[in-house]
Order: C-alpha cells, then structure tokens, then sequence
C-alpha cells in the first residue's frame, strides 16, 4: 500500500514501518511516497523528515496510543453499513442535540452513546452533533484543541465503532453531525508544522498558530481541511459538520476556504445523493456565511447565532456580566424570535463597537438557535446550566420560546431534562507543564469569583470530568421526567404544527411583548405561546379565534386561555 | 473655535494654544474639547495627553512645520472656488494620469504642475492621480508613509495651492484623485496611537501596525478614514480617491471598512451632485472589490489590475524575475486584452497557490490598467521605466495595447514622451536611524544586483529625489516628441471610435494571436490593431472589411494594410 505524506520544504522523508525504514520519493507537488509491500489496517507507521524524530501522519487514521504515538493503518472500506438509502431531514425540519461523547453516557462511548438513541428519538431529536472526535492529547476533553484531524479519538472507540454509532444513528431515522476545528490546532502533539507550511504568522488567533489558508503553499493546506470534511462526510457518512469559530479563519484569496469547502461538500452530496450541510459557528452576525454564491457569500447551510440565546439568558437569569451586558430586555428576546440577530448593525457595549448587518436574504432554517449549549455553559466558573440559574417557571418558557421559534433549535445534552449535572471545562493535558497553565489561566480568568466549599474545578482533575457526565438515572425523578415531557411535547407540537409552513422563506412569526408587564406572545399560524413573566396574573392580547390550550407550564390545563397565571407559559392551537 | 481630539482612554488632555494651556472636557464617546476664544486660520496648536509631551493634531489641517511639529488651524471655507457646475466624466470615458508632485516638475510643487495642465489635456487626459499628500516625515518622499493624514505635505504648497491645483485642473475639464494610504501609517511621526487604539496587533502588515479596523474603539478609528476621505472630497473637491494596498485592511465585521467608505462617498456624491469614485489597489484579482451591494461586494468603483502589466513588462522586456516568472506568453498578453485578469483561478508559480477568480459581473471600466506605474517603475532597483527597456517599436504596441484596450488606461507621469528620467525610491527621513535602515534595507533588497559605475542610487540622498524628476526640456527632441504624438493620437482613436460603445457591459474586444509567429490582433468594433512583434513580414488574419490605416508606428502611411512589417504596430479603421 501507499504511504504518503507533504512536506514539500523536506529534504529526505523516511517511513519507519513496523521494524524497516522505507526510503521515499518526492514528486514535483511535494509528496513524499513510498509504497511498501503491506496491505490492510493495523501496520504501525511514523515518518521521518529531515532525520528527526519519528512522527506521525498528518493524515494519521487511527492513533490508538495517543497523538503523540504512531500511526496506524485503517480500512474504511471494510466496515459493513446498514444505512443504504439513508438520507437527512432538510434542516428546515431540524431539531439538533449536542451531546460530547465522553460525557453523554457514564461509560462515555460510540457504543453507549448508541444506546440513548431511543431517548433522543422519542424526544423528536433530528439530528445529533457530536462535540469534536479529532485525537487530542490526554484521554478526557472537550476536543478543540485536537491535533490528529483524521483520527477519531480513541478513548471513545475504534473507527468502526463510530460509524456505527452514526449507523445506528441513520437507523433510528437521526442524523450525525460533527463539529470540527479548522481554525487552529491544540498547542500539544501538534507535528503539521514540522512537515509543512500548514501555519502563519501574519495573523493571531486567540487559541495557536493561525492556519496558512492564503499564503504560499496554501492550496494544501486548504485541501488538508477539504480532504478532512469530505472523509468525515463519505468514509464515516456524518451528515454535515459544524464549523468551530470561522471567524478564526483568515483567508485573504479570492475565493475564500469557507466557499471553496461549501462547493466540494456540494459536489459530494450531489455525487452521492445525500443531503449534507456545513453550518459555522460564528458571532459576527454576517448574514455572507450563508448567502449563495450568487450574492457574493460562502454558502453554508446555517450558522449558529448566539445573539438568541444571550438574549434569553440575559433576560431570565438577570445575567449582565462580560457579553450579557449587551442584552437583557423583553424587546431583544422579541427581536431575537423575530429574526435571530438582536445586532444587526447597532452599537455593542460589550464590543465597543457597531456590530452586525441585517439578516436579510436569510431563511430562517439558516440560523441555529439555542439557550443552552457546550459553551455557554462550559465556559462558566461552575459549568451551570440554564436549570441550576432559572427556576423551573422560566426555564419551561424558554424551552417554548426556543423549541417553537422560526429558526432550527439546539439542545445541549442532559437539557431536556434539566440535568443536575454541570458541565465543566476539562482537560488531561499529558504535557503536565501544559496542564499546570490551564488550570491556573482558569483561575485567573474567574479572580474574584465566589467558589462554594469545595473550592474551583480543577479542569486537569478527573473528576471534574467525572462530574460532568449525564446521571441519567435522575430522569427517574418526576421533576426532571416533568421538563423532559414539556420538551417532548413543545417539539411534538413544533413537528405537527409547524413543520408544514418551516420551508416559507419569511419567518412566519409575529411577536407581541409589554416590558413592563412582563408578558410576550410567540404567534406562528395558527400556535400561539402566550408567556407571563411576572408575578401577577395577566390578560395578554392575542388574535381573535377559538384557541384550545395545549400546553400549559403549571401543569393544570385551564378552562379558559386568559388571564395567564403569574410565571407561566400556554401554549394554544387555533381550531 | 472648538478644539477637539479622541482620546477614549487618557485620563487628562489639555490644548496647548499658542502659549497657553487650556484645560479640555471629555465627553462620553471619548472625545475632548475646548472651545478658546479664537478664530479663523493660523493658529499653533497641539494636545498633551496624559502630562505626556505636545502631540500634534491627529486630524490636525496643516502642518507647516512638519510631521513632528504642531498643527496649524485651517479654514476650508475661505478658499474661493472657480469650478461651479463642474463634474468629472465617468471612468467609463476616462484616461488617468499618475503624477508626483514632488517630481513631475522641477519646482515640484502644486503651482508648478497647474502648468502643466495644458499639454495633459492636448494629451486626452481625463483624470490625474495625485500620489499621496497626506503629510510625511522630511521634505522628499513617495507618500506611503504619511502620518499626518488631513495635512497636505508643506513641501508641495498650503493646502490653499493645493485647492487652486484641483481648481484649475477642473478648468481645463481635468478630474482630480488622490492617493490615499488607509491601511497603515509611516513608521515616523505617527502619534495617533498616544491618543487612541488606531492600531491593532492582531494581524501584521509588510509596512507597519495594522488599523484597528473591526476591535473594540474601532468606530471611531473607520470615521478618522472615513472623514478624511470625505474631507478630501469635500473640502478639496477631489473627484476621487485610488485607495492603497486593501488587501492590508483587516476587517471582520459584518460591514467591510470598504462597503462603508463606498455607502459614504457614494451618499456625499449624491448630496452635491458630483461624480466621486473610488479605486482600490489590489492584486488580489477579487471581483468583490468593485461588485455592488446587492451582489455581495463592497461597491468600489474600480480597482487597479496588475495582470495587465505583468503581463506586457513580461513579454515586452523578456523579464522574469519575482512575479514576472507568472507571466510571458503572447497568450497572456491576449487574456490580459480580453478580461484584464490573467489569474483568475489557476496556479500562480510565484504566490506558489492558486490566485483569483473570474471577473463575472465586473464591467471593464470597474479596471485599470497600465503599463508603467510608480510601483512597477519605482520598486525597481534603478527606477528604469519601460521605455528604458523596451525599444521604440514594443514601447510604441504596449501603448497601443493599453490605450485601445477595453478597460480603464492609466499613464504615469513622462510615460507620455518615453521620459529619460527614472522614478527612484527616495526618502528623507529626518530620523536618521530609520533612513539608514532605508538605505540598507534597499541594498539588502537588491543585493546581487549590477550596480552602475555610479552606484546604488541612496534613497536618503537628495540627488536620488533630484534625479527623479521629470525633464520637460526632452520634449523638443523629436524621438521623445514622436513617442508624445503616439500616444496623443491613441488616445484621440480612443475618444473618437471607442468612447460611443464605452458603456456596454461586456467587453467589445476579439483578440486573435499567433504565438510563435509572434502576432497579435485586437479589435474593437471597427477599431482594430495590428501588431508584429516578430522580424518577418507577417500577413495577419483579419476581419473582412475595408480597413483604413490610421496610424503606423513606424511613421510611414502604408499603400496596404497588410503585410505588417517587421516590429511594427498598425491600427486600422473600417470605413
């Protein structure tokens, strides 16, 4: 079989193959090649370029000792899939869940997380996003500061146990998505720039060297992140791929990385007639990530838009510290279930600047809304959750708000019940060095803050990965079986009602609020959700009709809509 | 009158007026001010930020005592203007002239080169392109280091005779653009960083500290560039700007610095009804430049196309070093005629990655061309121009080519008459340590090279700016005066038969070549020419018709059209 590599600076390249070390040639594009005599997975392999240290691929399948460790080889074609035919609901029809492998499930597997699918269909979850898989150093983390991009992570499973996660996943009518860093890479195990130039100085990102998207020899490097994409997408069958801080990606050419991956994706979905969807994370609220080609963007599918769930935040738990000092009024949850963006173009305080651009020529089956996801609540001192900061009043509101809104909603795992368990920053840095900074950098960012008994999570300790895990037992306890039903049924009632107008390019939405009252309705069609946030009963305007309730927050379904009782939300049906 | 300067973050600033000091109020934006009872022109000025030393203004009018100095105040109204009703012709009907003011006359100043609008306008020049004004530390200097940027340079004049230049230009029916550098400032003299956060260290640029154009404070940064563009347009009545390098503008937000300077200028245009355009410089061959809103662009009116040269110096002089190696088919030149980008998605040897993308939806006068500019004549080791490269018959097609192409030409001051003067790097910083480092930083540029008897001409040394400028007194020679009436007569050609079809979207050119025989065609609707670049007699395929030679760069009317003598160019016109 072939063994290659780039490195197109290099000036000898060796592959060290089991006991041997094969010579290898380089062509004029600045591969180096060998092509042994071994077939098939599991050969242990390093290069050596230059008569360095032995290192691993770049394009490394499978590194189950560790990034730090050999490579090794894998067959992707072996695997036996299950999910002929398989296609993804459009994200129009999307209901997606983020969940991290090592923390959904107490074993923190593929296989386990496997089994929770039932959980997640039942629930009327859509599409799963899986937090990033690329190996990373250490056993336990949150995955974005991976460095082997080709290499499924090996303490959640093999290859093959993944694809059959994302098999099973296709069988109970779920998609897969996977989030995948392509702005930098982690600061440890991180060998790409010893075989070429895969980085630049020019520009800074918060998080390591930025990546050479623009500069010489950066056709390969943009096909290093191509190639990545389309492997996840064809050898694995993920479904799409979420796109972590695309603002960290700097690509002065004409035609930008983000555009030229949208078109290869494209290609690949038409070959293999699968709907397949890249959706970026980004703040900058510029409606170009998703515009088509035709109007100068780039052409993903969505983005995530963090604007909605600052607003609801803000609003509910009284929040104003850092970003939620920009938001925090009924009018910007209003705006925010109008169209996404409550910044389109207005002046940030948080960012000391305008910030923003109407979202116009946007669908709203374009941007993705949550109140919860890894971020927002992982990057808390305590990792708390909406559930432990809102009481249950609110929490179910912004459920109904989020889950019935005109855009795609997101759970983050153990949200649908208001999972007791917290999720953490956590690392297992093995460069102790490393490690020791991450935990005081922690520190330093929450000075001041008011640690309970138990002091601050050590994010290198592992129980502040143990902690973080879903207890999935409490579902038994009728409080949390009680949010979980209310999800069910807000996302039930977003499938039967909703789903036959989610394709309109216009939001169907018209939203109605009083500040100081403290009440907002939610209308699209023919549902209304009518939310009374403050402590006295309220008599909300709505649109005339017969409406019968279908839901109601405080559990007693009334006998008539109005007045809505103090700290609740209904949610009725026009016949 | 009122004193006024951003400083967000100084704890105290104080005016210095004449010899007293006036305390100054800060307001919520950052801005201070003191409003002393004086008015009208002429009054010293600077601000002390902090206890810190006297800074000048950093929107300071004038300074006529230089970069380092204090600032003078200015009072734009005063100046009686000659020019009313006036408007400059669309860049759809125009020919630019670059010019130094420094250098295009021996006195080199604004007075001096109003004398020279008469032989422009005998020439068919419709624009001229001041290179930058903004004022610059020491006397000589191209401008790209300019640090005072509402300060016209004192060495070329008050901005009073700068005025009276652009009024007497608008005379003889002569637009005015400037030079404008937004993407960084000189590395001496530039004080705006003591006052506020102009600067960012997030991205790099080749020549300095980057404009904080997108992070926190960077609102009143864009306005500092866009005031000063609307300033110049306004207060000076220039009738456009050439933006330098925007390729090292940095910008995340959603609204691109440029898409807001275009909504500006564009507005300020439609207030008072005059035609104002903007051109960017950028080789990055992206159609997003000078594409409109609706197509995602940023609406500039044209832009720069290096291709156009690169692909004439190539094949002209035999030249392939540095970007030159892109370039040299005869193919080239043709693609070069037919779209001006030559890249426009392949393989680039010398960025060593794939440059461009195709022009769709950019309109030929959205592109300038040229086949001299200060850059391409200045940047090289002894500032010879192509004239000094290429004999009489190529310099007598390359004009030919430029002025009769579909796109935008552009000469470059003594272009006109094969000037014998180069265009040399010179400077006159008066920090000594940073013109050495210029001085050595120029050899180290070109070490290798083979030198003169006279040697490396010294950007620091005065006879190097003395050498630079324009010898008007060769125009009486007749070579010099033939190659004047050549391009005279191009131009009148272009005026006469090219301008009634100017408008059309699609470019109206057919370009037929031979590239071993060394023959190429352009023709233009009935405009066609003819040129030979090879040793032999060529009989050149061309359109049937009855063709009627008009001009024949080797000074003889032929009898017939056809064979085409040796290193030859002809230019026909079907009757």
């Amino acid at each position: 079989m072939k063994f290659r590599v780039w490195a197109p600076e290099a000036t000898s390249v060796e592959l060290l193959l089991a006991e041997t070390t094969c010579a290898m040639t380089q062509d004029s594009s600045g591969w180096w090649e060998a092509a042994p005599p071994v077939t098939g997975p599991g050969h242990r392999y390093q290069f050596r370029i230059n008569g360095g240290p032995p290192l691993p691929d770049p394009r490394s399948p499978w590194q189950p000792e560790g990034v730090h460790g050999p490579s090794v080889t894998w067959d992707h074609a072996a695997y036996q899939w299950n999910d002929t035919g398989w296609n993804a609901r459009p994200l129009s029809e999307a209901v997606l869940y983020e969940l991290h492998i090592g923390t959904f499930t107490p074993e923190g597997t593929y296989a386990a997380a496997s089994q929770k699918l039932p959980h997640l269909r039942a629930l009327g979850i859509t599409h799963i996003e899986l937090m990033p898989l690329a190996a990373f150093p250490g056993e336990r983390g949150w995955g974005y500061d991976g460095v082997s991009l080709y290499a499924p992570h090996p303490a959640y499973g093999t290859p093959d146990e993944l694809k059959a996660l994302v098999d099973a996943a296709h069988g109970h009518g779920i998609a897969v998505l996977l989030d995948v860093v392509y702005n930098h890479l982690g600061p440890d195990g991180n060998y790409l720039g010893a075989c070429a130039p895969y980085f630049t100085d020019h520009v800074r990102t918060p998080w390591g060297e930025a990546v050479n998207f623009s500069g010489p020899f950066s056709d390969e490097v943009r096909a290093f992140f191509i190639d990545n994409a389309l492997m996840w997408l064809r050898d694995y069958h993920f479904d799409g791929l979420r796109l972590d801080a695309v603002h960290a990606i700097f690509d002065e050419t004409a035609i930008h990385f983000l555009e030229e991956l949208a078109g290869r994706v494209e290609e690949l979905g038409a070959t293999c007639n699968r709907r397949l969807v890249l959706i970026a994370e980004s703040d900058l609220n510029n409606p170009r990530l998703v515009h088509s080609h035709h109007l100068g963007g780039y052409g993903l599918d969505a983005h995530w838009i963090d604007d909605f769930h600052h607003a609801l935040h803000a609003y509910f738990t009284g929040d104003r510290t850092g970003y939620y000092a920009d938001y925090g009024s009924l009018a910007d949850v209003a705006k925010a279930l109008r169209q996404a963006y409550v910044f389109d173009g207005q002046y940030s305080n948080f960012r000391k600047r305008h910030h923003g651009r109407p979202p116009i020529d946007v669908r709203p089956s374009q941007l993705i809304v949550y109140s919860q996801n890894h971020d927002q609540t992982g990057n808390r001192a305590l990792g708390d959750r909406t559930s432990h900061l809102a009481g249950p009043a609110s929490l179910k509101a912004i459920a109904a708000l989020t889950l019935l809104s005109p855009f795609v909603p997101m759970l983050f795992q153990g949200e649908e019940w208001a999972a007791s368990t917290p999720f953490l920053y956590f690392t297992d840095h093995v460069d102790k060095a490393l490690g020791r900074r991450i935990t005081q950098g922690r520190l330093r960012e929450f000075a001041g803050f008011d640690w309970p008994a138990s002091g601050p999570p050590d994010p290198q300790d592992r129980r502040t990965f143990e902690r973080s895990k879903l207890s999935w037992p409490e579902l038994t306890d009728p409080a949390h079986a009680g949010i979980l039903a209310w999800h069910a049924a807000l996302l039930a009632l977003r499938r039967d009602q909703l789903l036959p107008s989610a394709n309109r390019a216009a939001p169907d939405v018209r939203v109605h609020f009083d500040e100081p009252a403290g009440w907002l309705t939610l209308q699209r069609g023919n549902l209304l959700v009518l939310c009374n946030f403050s402590t006295e009963p309220r008599r909300i305007p709505h649109p005339s009709g017969a409406w019968n309730v279908q839901l109601c927050s405080s559990g007693i379904t009334p006998p008539k809509m109005i007045p809505i009782p103090p700290k609740t939300t209904r949610i009725a049906i026009r016949s």
